[in-house]
């Protein structure tokens, strides 16, 4: 069983990741062409493996003969269009969150998939590959905290992208949350409100932090913090309250320092050192799906539409007050 | 200057260990006489103190030329009409919370102390004097964490008393909270809404866990989680973030063991343990004040009032399935 | 039952410390004399006790009528003869640690003290009154670790004091864990062997930080570090490793924060904050014994004398280059 | 640059588990034969990856031509003369510690290695690529802690294999420390002293746990202590100490849990999930640098020898009581 051969899709920090993963981390997975569309920054991140070629067009990349499978890690709104090329030609898609920016794009990529036969694409929600995550999600199955009946999520980071938006801080961001709760609770998100503080004086122009009630169909209550502009550093937490116990992840500094009348533990910058072992692992898993023929393990398109279908309903309820807001996932 | 002589009013759990902390723990304090409606209950607890007498009569503590001060820990509903009887007598009063169990009731002994010329009742919000509270209030108010935006408050208990109800559970629980982060953040509750996951099968008949959001005057946004069934252990969290840090209470365990593949470290059973400190500095301010003749640190008859006008809208809110409640003090 | 009447001899940091901590925290306990060779200094600190004198008589306390017993926090050279002359005036006495600078005088009091009756004398070794040790015996007599085996105790200061030396920072630091491990383990230390890295730059003139090995009758070997000028705080470690598991003290931070890429507790400078719970509790517990008549619970001074054999030991093995020397308490 | 085809002689627990991780996580790698004395399981472990073959000839795999490189996890008494054949068929190894059971072995290893050119020997020291201990060097070398001056290390697991002894306790599981403390502090082991506690009651015929000294050219003091049967877990700790602070591992669990009066956090039953990171890393690395020719990052068989030789010592430290023996590492 050889290699595969992997065309990556937009070459800026999420897809330069995914190329040093593939090639430096991943078995069985060769890139074999780098597509941006600003053309040196391919060559840049080209060149870094050894054979790989660069290109300024996307599509070029889903019609190469020496492309098997491809990633898509390019803008936001390239998404829906290059999937559905790629469902089209017949190759196996890993598409970065979210499946598209609009609900009706999520369903017109469902719905061409499924015309292609379905099963072509993965979606990038990689904490189901956070090694953390997935234990969590072992101890909630193996009922060690009795049935969820409590969840809280936190997201936050040091400092939003430039242009950042209520809407982006939701579909960005929040969204990574909304595929985990169902998935840790095996229950879908059945209706939402959105609640916010007074904003960080740390930027201007949107809410900063945003606190989501989210409810599955399991009668649980999550409560959802994303707060892009936390300052001290990138942390992601997520505890469930069960019948008779709690699990939840812990902070994960592999070293702890005494200095200057302080214990203390570091936070990374940014997600990269955080989510290093969930890229690697989805990305193997995925590339040993493609290889042997099996059944991707990854979320898939659906799961898209469904996690956006959530943050539909959340901007709905930001733009209305705080009211409690159903989600509805339409049917495809 | 000699010791105060104290009056115990109520020996079930609350006052009989505030007899122990008074007589074993407290510098300058003599409690001389105890009462409960449950006469042997009462001589039970005044038999641990040397010269203490026992009765069976309230208002025969507040009228006994022994007792300087009095300590009300009796039946929540017995609360407004001692603390007007004490005031009325001219003696200090140390009243557990609730100050009074209707909103009503509390306004009146507001008025009654007033017109006693004010400053006698001292409210049973120990918080304010755990250790792990105050120096999480230092911490906040030193800007260790910037402006609050967001505080998460959590108090779960092993099992809820017989009887419990939704509005028991505001009133005799969460009050602790409503309490807490206006003293935390130095501002006052406006706005409140009440919401709740399915329960948790070990009770019926009321909704536990309950999740509560609270917003203050400067912007921020709390949610008090009150999960009286928690099953595991009795555990008080608190956590304030900020523009550019968060500050938390930890879990105060002392010890920690490894063993049968765990490092492990445990929860008491009960309020008991964790705020034996708090009860023992309250006790101690309290003694002291009354001493010296200083105002008290403790919690007034207004900031009980405020806790009940508080707990009154959270309770309108459960009423009209959580809609956001604003919180209306009585003028007094 | 009233109060025991103390008068308090040294009115150093540690003699101001018990002033203060009988007067405001000890329910029974009053304060009536302080003696200091700087009269000054004792004036000063008896004027934060009303009623309280002053005196730069050390022996006038001991003989002084409204003294019923006497605490003894001068300097260690005075220990033994003041705690002689306060158990001939038949006066219970509690004696800061060490019980006396030499083996011979220790001998001394302890046989001076078996003469006068016995009983009177309790040694300051506070460690037995911190609640996280008590826990940590509880939980190691309770067999959660099984049969200990081995024993790690860590001591480490920000700065010693002027004039420190290899022998003092055994005799006045490293002492406290000869008392405390043979407690914990109810059993003897019977052999020790001195150990240390070079020094570090902090200091010069003696050996820190320092690392001794203890061996008790039981079989278990215990390491000690002292490091008195570690610098980033006042760190106090035990953990004992047991046949299968091990207990251990936590870190006793009450709050955590998070700031600047980083989660951190803090330490305290000093003992008093990590203590000060320890020397109250024990206070409070020699002084209802003294009330009640009843044997103190608190380390004797034949403790104070084994200690000290076991400091002896450990500074022969030092001058010897590290060799294994038995442990020879004196027949009293 | 095609990949690296791999021979793996040993398909016990260690040789499987590097068969896996080859396969199933390093890129560049291709197992190609499988060799263990119990041709069964060779052709066992072989089965799991498409293509390669199994044998029961450890040189055969040496000598096939579809070997690029060997990896000996064998009985380490065989891997001297595996090391040897290898080097003298020019093919890059990496051997399994020890290098050798004895000292002379391991020095004519090195010696065979230096007359086939050099370089082509590395040795399995993981803990060099684990990222816990990577970061705790990196931390020790930005000097966070500032010069080292205590070490404290100790490795405990659930029961030691049949038929240890006190002698394979240090060459096979204390031998890690060997290493891993002269690489963390970059400064050698000069002097050793072996100590020990009565032994747990869980085994027989050998002393468990042991307590070892290593002083370092640096004039650091370490403890190692070894507790192969702790039975709670497998539990890797290490504390460097320095001139103004510490630094040290964390306990590396990812996810915790209140249950039961306790919070807590779970310990593996071995090495595996504890090192599964360190020694894909560590196949990672060395396939890198066989496929690109470079220098090996990994321990040379010189570090092999000087563990050896620091292994020695403790063992002539235990044979004489306890007595600090210098290292002496043979000229080569």
């Amino acid at each position: 069983m050889s290699g595969i051969r992997i065309g990556v899709i937009g070459a800026g920090n999420m897809g330069a990741d995914h190329v040093a993963t593939l090639h430096r981390h991943v078995s069985g997975a060769e890139v074999t062409l780098v597509a941006d569309i600003d053309k040196e920054r391919a060559a840049s991140v080209a060149g870094t493996v050894p054979g790989a070629r660069a290109t300024d067009d996307a599509y070029a990349v889903i019609d190469d003969p020496e492309v098997d499978a491809v990633v898509i890690a390019s803008h936001d709104t390239t998404h829906a269009d290059l999937s559905v090329a790629a469902v089209r030609a017949g190759k196996p898609v890993l598409c970065e969150k979210p499946l598209a920016p609009t609900l009706e794009e999520c369903v017109r990529v469902v719905r061409e998939e499924r015309r292609a036969g379905g099963g072509l694409i993965s979606l990038g929600f990689m904490r189901r590959f956070d090694p953390a995550h997935t234990q969590l999600k072992s101890a909630v199955s193996a009922g060690e905290c009795g049935s969820p009946l409590l969840v809280r999520c936190v997201s936050r980071g040091v400092s939003s992208a430039p242009g950042c938006t209520d809407e982006l801080s939701i579909t960005g961001s929040a969204i990574h949350e909304f595929d985990t709760v169902p998935w840790l609770l095996d229950s879908p998100v059945t209706e939402v409100s959105w609640h916010a503080p007074r904003s960080t004086a740390a930027v201007s122009g949107f809410r900063d932090p945003q606190l989501i009630l989210l409810r599955t169909a399991d009668g649980a209550l999550t409560t959802v913090e994303v707060f892009l502009n936390a300052r001290y550093g990138y942390d992601i937490r997520c505890e469930v309250v069960g019948e008779h116990g709690t699990v939840a992840l812990t902070h994960p500094a592999r070293i702890v320092a005494d200095s200057a009348r302080a214990r203390s533990s570091g936070y990374p910058a940014d997600w990269r050192p955080r989510f290093a072992d969930a890229y690697r692992l989805e990305l193997q898993a995925w590339t040993d799906a493609v290889r042997s023929g099996a059944a991707s393990p990854m979320a898939t398109a659906r799961d898209g539409l469904v996690a956006s279908a959530v943050a539909g309903a959340v901007i709905a309820s930001m733009e209305d007050g705080g009211k409690t807001i159903p989600v509805q996932v339409p049917e495809v």
